[in-house]
């Protein structure tokens, strides 16, 4: 078997039933050269220790997933998530410093759904969009301060009630542009956005806009699972166009590791070490042939 | 219980279980003043049985629900998919003319999803898009000569890929655009477009050209049941926003029948009587209040 693509980063959820030691180890044993993280596992050894592991792995950091939330109206439970939102800005500063060089100090925000129903605001999209806008808008300094990115992930509109009211990568580009760009940016995340007939030129305005913060790739295929969470499969192993979607991102320059992220009930339960290294295979069959040789940034 | 929204019509899918007398006597019964058909039960009757069994209910006819599925490259498949919208298109014609004054002869269009996986074009979306567009310059001078409308669907991007490769109402009208108005125009569903943050652009441009074609209601909900097509709800039972939607439907002058058209396998294993009058008290209580006074058409 070849080596695994240099530009490859497997994000945590992936291999969600791994702890933190576990994916550092299956990640670099396998050859990858990049990891993303999730909040819960780093919490559960505690950011220090976090820190020293990813150290040791020898493993670039690309994200740290993931944050937002914040749709909710004014009152006790939107000032926690503003706060729980800048505890995470902090991990993601110092998982990026404690990274192997190229690491990366971005910060995925999936910003929330609907108000539940019965509540005030639970069929006000414009409004929820509002505080996004607003919550982005305090948060800012806080992003700035630490150099970190915070990377609005549009979701999938099937998840626009109750996940992310954000559906569209112009629409998040629409809500970083009151912001720098290396402060508020975009996730392009081909599972969300494949479907979108302005896709392609949504990727080329956010290259333009210098907003691509991270790549992620994972295929799309039905019929959906009963928990639509959970649809996310290898690339290669369904219907999403990887040719031209990482042409795309390609064109505008975008030269940083690129993650596999996928949640889906049947990887999870395969050994972790197996799922990475189809998440390998899936990646050089389906992503590698798009990706120019010898830009790998330095 | 007050009578029904004079510009209510049940779309028979809402009780699909019943045949098509039962679903006339039905909506005729609850004081519904029009009804929307679909191609199967008016098949098993056979169109001249059904044509004088709508006369004889006195109801308004507003849709013939649904044809399309023409995005298969060219061969034996493709043709017989168009030769039976030919058929449709004759359907609908026909039902409108057999309906109570003020009938339209409208033919919904669900265009089709991406070919099957391991076939060519599997992975295509821009060339389906295409054959759309091509299947419907092939159709429409049958539709001319038959007077009927032909009103393209953009359904929910959670079924672009094998079900409708058109996911925006943008997208609708960029290709009814090549046409004039009255020959191929757009359904506005809320189910399918509320999330859309253009939904009210849209909706706006669907107006300024002339070009919605009819106005559907039904609700969003979740979470989704296991077989996603199953999950529309009665409009006030989600999380749609029906005031700002019906709203610029009746800014742009639209002043025809709606329709409630719900999938649902509850809604269906009610009795169809029922299922009618909750329908009705729910478009009372979410649509009727954003319509005009006085504004019903002659």
């Amino acid at each position: 078997m070849n080596a695994p693509d240099p530009r490859l980063s497997i994000n945590q959820a992936t291999i969600k039933h791994a702890d933190l030691a576990t994916a550092l180890r299956v990640t670099a044993d396998a050859g990858v050269q990049a990891i993303g993280l999730w909040r819960e596992p780093v919490q559960e050894v505690g950011l220090a220790t976090a820190a020293r592991m990813l150290t040791d792995s020898g493993l670039r950091f690309t994200t740290h997933c993931r944050s937002g939330f914040f749709t909710m109206p004014e009152g006790p439970a939107r000032r926690a998530s503003i706060d729980d939102n800048r505890v995470a800005i902090e991990e993601a500063a110092t998982l990026a410093a404690a990274g192997a060089p190229g690491s990366t100090a971005i910060l995925v925000l999936v910003v929330g759904g609907l108000p539940p129903l019965g509540e005030p605001g639970a069929r006000d999209l414009v409004g929820a969009r509002e505080r996004v806008r607003d919550a982005i808008g305090e948060l800012a300094p806080d992003a700035v301060a630490a150099g970190v990115t915070l990377a609005i992930e549009p979701l999938h509109p099937m998840y626009a009630s109750d996940r992310c009211v954000v559906s569209t990568l112009g629409q998040a580009l629409d809500i970083a542009a009151d912001f720098p760009a290396d402060v508020v940016a975009a996730t392009v995340d081909t599972f969300h956005i494949w479907w979108d007939p302005d896709v392609l030129a949504s990727i080329a305005r956010a290259g333009a806009e210098g907003r691509i913060a991270t790549y992620q790739v994972c295929d799309w295929k039905t019929p959906l699972p009963a928990d639509v969470l959970l649809s996310r499969h290898y690339p290669g192993d369904g219907v999403i166009d990887f040719a031209s979607l990482t042409d795309a991102v390609v064109a505008t320059g975008y030269d940083r590791d690129i993650e596999v992220e996928i949640f889906n009930e049947q990887i999870w339960a395969t050994d972790p070490a197996v799922a990475v290294a189809v998440a390998v295979a899936g990646f050089a069959a389906s992503v590698s042939p798009h990706l120019p040789a010898g830009a790998r940034r330095a």
